[in-house]
């Protein structure tokens, strides 16, 4: 079911310094930061020939990462984002193997305009894990 | 200077039902256990299409993962690794902007039979990086 890993999203502290150790440290090429505040995020993106590494700064008093931020004041790890070809059917056989859809369990449009799930880390490895229809 | 995401590692507490969840429920390709007894760890190999998820264990008392798991006992994220062109070249590339290279400073046979280092976690966005040599 799983395809590719879309992203890693690490939510940091201090989005210039993330920016400036990912792109002058360790060398990888990186975008300027994107405001998206239908997800209380702004997000750098760091381009690798295989995948992306997704820079997340809380924007707005509701941001989904900043109680992340407050219990992970140095940032970290925010979750793993895996791609599936159809989004309905992942998502109800997650449900019919007791896996837990956070939120309406509806997907939404996610920050890269298409749709998406989280997955409930209880249920993954302690993983906060997202899903993007590919 | 960083290429490929060579892998997420992620450490679980069971590693039977971890396999079991990303074979059957995310319809991945896993691997058989690997036991890694120089590392302290027993690894299943997730193969995506464009890198590789690690299912970590702790293997033996002297486990680096050991501490990990008993702060977090549903398991989590634990390390994501960049592969380099040139390991003695990036290390001495990051020393000498400040960061931490961790142990001796010196590249060690890491899982996969090629050289690699860990950073420092507090220099990097509260992620533990690993770097290995391509």
């Amino acid at each position: 079911m799983i395809g590719k890993l879309n992203h890693v999203a690490i939510v940091v502290p201090d989005l210039e310094k993330a920016t400036a150790l990912y792109r002058d440290t360790l060398g990888a090429t990186v975008s300027a930061p994107v405001d998206q505040p239908a997800h209380g995020v702004t997000v750098v993106f760091v381009e690798l020939p295989n995948t992306k590494i997704e820079l997340l700064y809380p924007l707005g008093d509701a941001s989904p990462v900043g109680k992340f931020l407050a219990s992970n004041p140095s940032g970290g790890i925010h979750h793993v984002c895996y791609e599936v070809p159809d989004i309905l059917a992942a998502r109800d056989k997650l449900k019919a193997e007791g896996a837990r859809v956070l939120g309406d369990g509806e997907p939404r449009i996610g920050a890269h305009d298409k749709p998406v799930l989280f997955l409930h880390p209880k249920d993954f490895l302690g993983t906060l894990v997202e899903l993007e229809q590919a």
